[in-house]
């Protein structure tokens, strides 16, 4: 990916408020591969202070349309379809990671996985498995993508 | 329900930050059906300004969730094991509101759905349906449920 | 629906060579809502002698998608993109029943859900929620829709 | 895995009439890890001919459960509580093969995953992504696992 298709997915993530509220950030960008990286803030717990679902599926989430964005031509954008997440453990840790990648690019629809990771020192422990389904769209004018 | 086990909820929902940094609030808890309510706050939004689908899977889930906590005896708690979410529409509008109900009670999962509406004056439009499992734990001594 | 409407569910049902071998037949249809009914046949059974969940999937997946072609142009019928199965009880009982529905027609995509019950004698025991996607494509030319 | 885990896979399959309804067959069995193949019956199409997602599903709940099976102490075997498919393609070719794995054991839940592939001489393409949750439970006496 050369730097203006890197710069498009970074503002678009920018774009998005609710990954500042939640800490997250773009770790890493490659064509059909983005990660995602968040703490565990105050803010983003649940009852017993993990980290809430609603955390480990919108970095989820983000990091698979990404994934997929990654992989359109400059005028679309995707918004999610629909999407299933499995949580295998308590999401405690020093930060959260989201892997997301593309299962399947089809014209219509782009089926993407994602993987969510509880780091603790340099232990990666999984937390949750995403699978799910994103549209291409037209991006809008007033969207940096 | 009694004032006990309302007051139960309500511990619970507020010991969960997350519902807090979304300004989401309990709007109505009765055996099995949980309503929750939330502004699209400025920090909730996507690249497109509507609301981010953390937001909404964030509610779905925790309405799910309370409703079937209602029917769980005190000792015991919640957490998702898994949840499917179809995204109906763009979520705009005054505010969303997420409605949990349970499809299935069984002593080792709870089956659960959830309808997300975002509302605008009187209108209510279905943004996402959410349809998964809830796993009955043991409460934990510092959990306040 | 008028009897054209019906006969072309009716003739893309028949040409399902699997509901067939299944046993399975259409048991009523209506705009956005479809039923089909199904014996638990000697050959649809898993290892403990209930109906597989393949045939629960396959009768709620067939209705829910018959719900939505429904509402399709008659150059148009349906595939699924996705769909998720919640399986609530041991399939066991004198037959079982899919009632497929419309949760949201789109343009692209249309949301579908489905109930599957295990019926014996009067009493109906819902064993499966089915909630997915479909895909309206072209009809093509040797299909009977 | 020794001959007597290999038998008791097998004896379970075998015990599913539906597997031998739809000519599937166990084609590997290694711990975690189980592919079942199994042609494309007339019996087994839909409207268009291709493979019907039920056998699709069919298959891969079974890889992906009896992968769980693997690892489970004699006195238990595993029930699908959830599955959810993505099909990616049409499923058109000489034969299907399912690969199962497991995601998580937990010690309640054991996430799972199956990927379908449709097989045309020695080319394999991605139709079908499944990921979902087995529980186990205590087998039956009637059952041969």
């Amino acid at each position: 990916m050369d730097q203006a298709e890197l710069d498009r997915i970074q503002h678009s993530f920018e774009a998005q408020s609710m990954m500042h509220t939640l800490g997250a950030e773009l770790a890493s960008v490659r064509t059909a591969n983005v990660t995602i990286k968040a703490p565990i803030l105050p803010g983003s717990r649940q009852q017993q202070g993990f980290a809430h679902a609603g955390l480990t599926f919108a970095i989820g989430d983000s990091a698979a349309g990404y994934a997929a964005l990654t992989t359109l031509p400059r005028d679309r954008e995707v918004v999610t379809a629909e999407m299933k997440i499995n949580l295998l453990a308590p999401a405690l840790g020093d930060y959260l990671i989201a892997k997301g990648r593309i299962i399947k690019a089809g014209r219509q629809l782009i089926v993407v996985a994602a993987d969510v990771y509880a780091v603790t020192g340099t232990h990666e422990r999984h937390i949750a498995a995403l699978q799910g389904t994103m549209v291409p769209v037209p991006a809008t004018p007033q969207s940096p993508a």
